[in-house]
C-alpha cells in the first residue's frame, strides 16, 4: 500500500432500509475510481457502525473495486450488509474514551476519509466526527449520507430508501385490495404502515389512486390528531358505499391527550403473563371496529418488510442510492466535509434530482412532517400534489438476481 | 350465437391465491381454443361464484378470447378477479330452492359445461353439482380445479397456488434474516405464517437452508404438539449460537391439550372495550419470550401478504395453474366429470408434473397434512427430503408488467 495516500472508511448506523446498501456499493464506486486514479490507497468498512470502529472492526472492501457482479448483488441485498449500530457519541467537548479509540483506529490505518450512512441519529454522530476532527487537530473529511425509510430528514427531498419501502407499501396495498374484494359480505381491513413521528410512508399507501384508480378509502398520518368518533363516522361512510373497506393508518397516530392508538389498548389488557401489552394501533382500531359496528374486520401490520423487501425496490430509488454515494465520494476528495448529502429536485415536466448538501450541523436532531398541504382538510386522506411528489420516488423495477427461486444477497465477511 | 353449441361457466370460491387468476386464464385458454374450433359456443364467468351464479350473475368472458395481453394481466392478477363466496351446497338428496335456481339459470344459458376452481369445500360443491345434475337428468360435464396456498388437498402433488404462497415467504424470510443480522444486541424475531392445520407453508420458510445457507433456528408445524418448554430450551440453545435468533412458527400450533398456542394469550387478556382477546401464535410467543427469557424479542405476522402478493409469484406454479385450467377444459370436452385436476410428480432428476385427476368424491373433505418423514425427530424443523419437495415449486419468476411503478391488475366487469 501507499503509505503516502490516505485510506478512506465507511459504515452504516441506525434501522435497515432496502436501499443502504446500494449507497455502500455508491461509495465503494466512488473509492474504486479514487483508487484506480491514484488518490486514494483503499477502502474499508465498518463492522457495526462507529461501534465496530473504536474495537478496531474493520474490513478491507477493496476485492468490490471493478467486480460489477458483486456490486450489482450487494445493491440488491435489504438491510445493513456491514452491519449497523445505535450509538450516541457523547458531546465533543466532553470528549471520552470512545473519541480516543476511534481516532487511534483511523490513525493506525492511515484514514484520512469518513463516510457514514445513516438517519438522523446517524448524523449526529456524523456532525461529532467532524468537530471531534478539528477539536484535536486529525485530518478528517467527513461526509453523511442519508438514508431512512421514514423521509423525515431535513435539507433533502427526500431519504434514500424510502421509494423502496413506499414502493413495497403502495404495491402491498394494491394487491391487499384485490384480496379484499372477493367478497360481498361489508367488512374492513386495517393496515398499519411505519412511521412514527412522520406519515411518508402511510401517505404511500395511497399512490394507487393516481395510478390504477383503487385506494385506501381513508388513510391517517401522525399529523393530524386521532379521533375515535370522526375514525368510526368514516368507516360508517365508506361502508355505506361498497362492501369491502379498506384503511391504511400510521402507527404513530395519538388522541388529543397525547396517548397513542394503540396505547388504548394496553390500558385493560393483561398478557398470559399478567404483564401489561401494547397491541399495535391496527389492532387497536380493529377490536374498536368490531365492538363499535360489528362488521367483519381484521388488522394488518406490514411491520419488518417495509424496510427490508429488496425484492421489490424502486428503480429510482436504488439508482439514486448509487448516485448520492458516489457522489459522496466524490465531494470528499475535492474537500467538503461537515455535510450530509441531499437531493434537490429539478424544476421541469419530468422528474429529476440533482446532488446537493448541507452542513450536517443544520439538519442533524430535526424531524421533516408531511406538511399540510399534502394533507386533505377533513385530515383523513392526502391530497393529489401529495401523491404527485411521491409516484416518481417509486416508479422502475430493479432487475433482480435469483437463483434456486429466492433473491442472490451480498455477505460480506 | 349457435344455439347448438353448449356453453361453459368457470367461477371462483374460497380463500384467494395469487394462483387462481393463471387457472382461471388457463380455462379461458382451453375455452378459447374449443369456441375457436367450434366445440362450444362461450365461457361465461360466474359472478361470487355459486352464490352469484344462483341469482344469475353471470359475465361472458369472450373479450378475453385472442386477447394475449388481457391473459398476460389476469395470470398475474392476485385473488379472484370473478369474485369469491364460502357457500356450502345442501345434500343432494334434500335438493333444496339453491340447486333449482343454479339449474335454471344453467339452462337458461344453454351451459353444458361447468368448472369450479377452489379448494377443500368447493370441491365440495363439485361432487354435489355433479351428482345433482346426474340426479335431475340434466347433462352437465362438471370438472373441479384445485387451489389453495395451504397445499393440503389429498389426491395431488401440490396444489396450485401453494409455490407463490411458498416463495413469498421463503424470500420474506431471507429478507427478515438480513434485517435481523445488523445488529449485535441478543435478539429473538419470531414470524408468524398461515395454515391452521397443515404446516406445508411453514415448512416453506426454511427453503433457504438449501439454497442459501441460511434460514429460521427453528420451525415448528402444526403436525407437531407445541410445548412451550422445549421451546424456550430451542430459543436459549440458539441464542448461544449467535446474536440474531429466527423462529418461523406455524399459526395453527397447539400445546397438548389441544388449545391454540395463541389462546394463551387469550385467557387473562381483555381489551380496551373489556372483550377478551385472541393476540395470535406470535405474539404470545414474543411475550412469552420477553417474560422468560428478557431479551429483545419482536414477532412478525406475513398475514394477507402470503395469498396475495402476485408481484413475487412462482413461475413454476403460474405456468402450472395455467396448464391446469386449459387441461381441465380439454379433459371436459373430451368427456371427463365429476373429477378433481391433479399434479403428479413425474420420476427422474429433472422436476416435471403430469396433470391428471380424481373423483372429487374421494378427495373432497379431507386434509393432507406434513408426512412424518419431512419433520425432524425433535419436532422443531423440517428434514432436507422436505426442502428438496418443496424447492421446485418456488422456481421461476414471472415477468410482471408496470406502470407507474406499480403492478397492473385485472379487474373483471
Amino acid at each position: 500500500m501507499d503509505k503516502r495516500l490516505k485510506n478512506a472508511v465507511v459504515g452504516q448506523s441506525g434501522g435497515p432500509t432496502a436501499a443502504i446498501n446500494a449507497t455502500l456499493a455508491g461509495v465503494i464506486l466512488g473509492a474504486s475510481k479514487a483508487h484506480s486514479e491514484g488518490k486514494i490507497g483503499t477502502l474499508y468498512g465498518m463492522k457495526n457502525g462507529i461501534d465496530g470502529l473504536q474495537n478496531g472492526m474493520i474490513v478491507d472492501l477493496a476485492s468490490f473495486f471493478e467486480d460489477q457482479a458483486k456490486i450489482e448483488a450487494l445493491s440488491s441485498t435489504p438491510a445493513a450488509a456491514l452491519g449497523s449500530c445505535r450509538k450516541k457519541l457523547p458531546k465533543v467537548e466532553e470528549g471520552g474514551e470512545i473519541y480516543d479509540r476511534v481516532f487511534s483506529v483511523l490513525k493506525e490505518n492511515n484514514i484520512g476519509y469518513f463516510f457514514y450512512i445513516g438517519g438522523n441519529d446517524s448524523m449526529d454522530t456524523v456532525a461529532k466526527m467532524n468537530a471531534y476532527a478539528q477539536k484535536i487537530g486529525y485530518d478528517l473529511t467527513v461526509i453523511g449520507v442519508p438514508k431512512t425509510i421514514d423521509n423525515d430528514l431535513v435539507g433533502t427531498d427526500h431519504t434514500p430508501g424510502f421509494g423502496s419501502a413506499a414502493k413495497y407499501i403502495a404495491t402491498t396495498v394494491q394487491e391487499i385490495i384485490c384480496d379484499c374484494a372477493v367478497y360481498t359480505v361489508p367488512a374492513v381491513t386495517i393496515v398499519e404502515i411505519m412511521g412514527r413521528d412522520a406519515g411518508w410512508l402511510t401517505a404511500a399507501s395511497g399512490i394507487g389512486r393516481i395510478v390504477t384508480g383503487r385506494a385506501p378509502d381513508y388513510i391517517y398520518l401522525p399529523e393530524r390528531t386521532f379521533s375515535m368518533e370522526d375514525f368510526m363516522r368514516d368507516v360508517r361512510t365508506a361502508l355505506d358505499k361498497h362492501p369491502n373497506v379498506v384503511i391504511a393508518v400510521s402507527e404513530g397516530v395519538r388522541f388529543a391527550d397525547g396517548r397513542y392508538v394503540g396505547e388504548g389498548t394496553q390500558s385493560g389488557a393483561l398478557d398470559a403473563f399478567g404483564h401489561k401489552y401494547l397491541a399495535g394501533t391496527g389492532k387497536a382500531l380493529e377490536l374498536a371496529v368490531k365492538a363499535e359496528i360489528g362488521c367483519k374486520v381484521r388488522s394488518i401490520e406490514l411491520n419488518l418488510p417495509q424496510r427490508c423487501a429488496a425484492h421489490l425496490a424502486s428503480g429510482a430509488d436504488i439508482e439514486e442510492s448509487l448516485l448520492v454515494g458516489e457522489t459522496a465520494f466524490d465531494r470528499a476528495l475535492a474537500g467538503l466535509s461537515g455535510h450530509m448529502m441531499a437531493f434537490e429536485r429539478v424544476e421541469g415536466e419530468e422528474y429529476a434530482v440533482r446532488v446537493v448538501s448541507n452542513a450536517v450541523a443544520e439538519v442533524a436532531n430535526k424531524i421533516r412532517y408531511v406538511p399540510d398541504e399534502f394533507i386533505c382538510k377533513e385530515g383523513n386522506n392526502v391530497t393529489d400534489a401529495c401523491l404527485a411528489y411521491l409516484l416518481p420516488l417509486i416508479r422502475g423495477e430493479r432487475k433482480i438476481a435469483y437463483k434456486d427461486g429466492l433473491p442472490v444477497h451480498c455477505v460480506i465477511g
